[in-house]
């Protein structure tokens, strides 16, 4: 048997283990082995949990086979899982590889009529794929797919230790997809954790929102246009954010109000202006966010942006009159959503400014309420009209 | 080469894809080959990245070797490392492997000094480990560990076949620990994120508690006795609950108290007893709850605990008045730490009981308003000295 190739589907082998996909790595198997092992075509089936049935991968190209309608997916009750599910073929042959040929041979030998019978819908299914070998793959006892090879371009048949070879990649493929599937899972099992965080956090966030009357959805609002904001710095200055950073910034857009729980219904909710002591006590609410949050270690960077979400450019802010570049961009990115959206809604004391009004008014306290990038960050966000 | 205990360590080569830690994996090659191979002992340095160092891991047995002190870590420079990382070997060695013997040979050859001079440090090195033969192992560039052989108990040498198929088993191996390694990252992340979830909810449902004065510290006790009642449940009726129920209860009893967030702070912190329309309002509390957390699908079993936590047994609590078993057991568990922690706290009407008085009060209730396998948890964990 030639080595080359023999070597090549080894360690590709070792390779396929890395591929956390299943679907990829069937599709590359069978395209590698029509390349590397000269057939006319090959295919896969594999099993699908979800559907409880094999389905058909094929090679494509000039010499691929065509599946008939229907054949792309078998249940348990086609003759060719059935035979290879019911292990017959140790009965019949001893490799667990089923050659077209000794099939057909074995049919006139001393066999029951059962599984006379079983054989000849093998025989059949072969003909219609027009493959010559059929490998059964196993992951401990189960059957997790069948190769199938069509006949060799060079129109020799295959050797012994090619098949022997087969059955030893078969196993390897087995255990990879095995393997992917696991990775599947566990990822699945992270994006659900991911969104019951997300989502429990914008509920509890929007709750405790919703005790101040004036700013009805303003948390999701302030989150969504962040999100925009740092998008927009993306694409203007051509600088990544890394998804942690967006996840961050998500997170803190979430919380950046979380201190108004301690804040009095009595202030939060008061038609009549602010004495300077319900202002100051108002100004608290950073601060009250970050005892809240500081226990979760996980949020430090988060906890940037609520703590400094009302830092001003010019230093003019609360709660410590930090400015310019020592404002975290967490922060900053907060404080232009939030003060685009006290804008445009309206406050007990004054009626909400139409988006022109407000993005005039933006521009206006450009570096000095706000960095001037954040500001043209939502400039070009409303030129674009996406405010 | 006696082809049984290749056919062994190859299908366990095959089971190893699915160990996730790779201490373990290396302990269960490191024991089979010995017992396999028949040989004196074997040992495995593998890579640790947080150590930057290779960490040996030996044989137990009456011919397990001794390591001397400061040879359980070996870090770049150890000639060992030193050579297989250059890849030395592929100038003296071709396949890769170091024989004892041969490398004695070797240093007799016509090679560099600096070669000599290393090749001179590993063969001190397998005299220290009383190895005979060394293979490295790779994942693709990265060196991940080397394996150490001693002598065979028979006395004979190793055949060229059987040190081939170490190399392909060095190969299965590094693959097998890679992949471990990317399950632990991806575990990792998981458990991270579960926890970001979990403390996330504490910290806003302490907030949100925060705003009753009655109830402080109320929300992470009604939790933990929940948490409690549900272990000793098991203990006492053998029965299980899965993971997912406890995770489920720990969820509830964080959020069971949420919808307080909708309840005016004046009625919630009045000194003078309630109206009944302020009774009324605050028995509302589950059911805005309900509206708070609906929208979250990941939490459906976990909302029945917030719902259901004020019905009683005999069907006279709120909101629905269900009875008896219809009372869903995540909600009976949570109405039993709810009311236990309301006894022995504070309120504006009354003092708090004493734990004995609350745990005769418990009793008195029992099938009334709480569910009596509940009275009974309870009452086991009083007499433990649990609460």
């Amino acid at each position: 048997m030639p080595i080359d190739y023999k070597r090549e589907l080894e360690s590709a082998a070792k390779t396929m283990i890395l591929i956390h996909d299943p679907k990829t790595l069937i599709k590359m198997i069978v395209r590698m082995i029509v390349q590397k092992v000269k057939v006319r075509h090959a295919a896969i089936l594999l099993y699908h949990k979800e559907k409880n049935a094999y389905v058909l991968t094929v090679s494509r190209g000039k010499t691929g086979l065509k599946i008939p309608a229907g054949f792309a997916r078998m249940d348990e009750d086609n003759p060719l899982i059935k035979f290879f599910k019911l292990r017959k073929d140790k009965e019949i042959f001893d490799d667990g590889v089923v050659v077209y040929g000794e099939a057909k041979r074995c049919l006139k030998k001393n066999i029951t009529s059962q599984s006379k019978q079983l054989l000849k819908g093998v025989i059949y299914q072969m003909e219609i794929f027009d493959a010559v070998v059929c490998i059964p793959s196993y992951f401990q006892d189960d059957l997790l797919g069948i190769l199938l090879l069509g006949k060799k371009i060079s129109g020799r048949n295959f050797a012994q230790d090619e098949l022997d070879f087969f059955v030893a990649l078969a196993s390897d493929v087995s255990m990879a997809i095995t393997n992917a599937q696991l990775f599947i899972e566990l990822q699945e099992e992270l994006d659900k954790k991911h969104r019951l965080f997300i989502h429990t956090t914008v509920a509890l966030a929007a709750a405790i929102d919703a005790k101040d009357h004036y700013t009805h959805g303003h948390t999701a609002r302030v989150t969504a246009l962040s999100l925009e904001i740092a998008q927009k710095l993306m694409s203007k200055n051509k600088r990544r954010f890394d998804s942690k950073f967006l996840e961050n910034l998500h997170i803190a857009g979430l919380l950046h109000d979380i201190g108004k729980i301690g804040i009095p219904e009595s202030i939060l909710n008061k038609q009549a202006p602010l004495t300077p002591e319900e202002r100051k006590k108002i100004e608290e609410h950073p601060l009250i966010g970050i005892t809240i949050l500081q226990p979760i270690k996980e949020l430090e960077e988060s906890i940037k942006g609520v703590k400094y979400h009302h830092e001003r450019y010019d230093g003019s802010g609360y709660p410590e009159g930090i400015k310019g570049d020592k404002i975290p961009l967490i922060a900053a990115i907060i404080a232009g959503a939030d003060t685009y959206d006290a804008m445009i809604t309206d406050r007990p004391y004054r009626k909400a400014l139409t988006k022109e009004a407000a993005v005039a008014e933006i521009k206006r306290v450009s570096g000095k309420q706000l960095a001037p990038p954040i500001v043209e960050a939502i400039v070009g966000l409303y030129q674009e009209g996406k405010l």
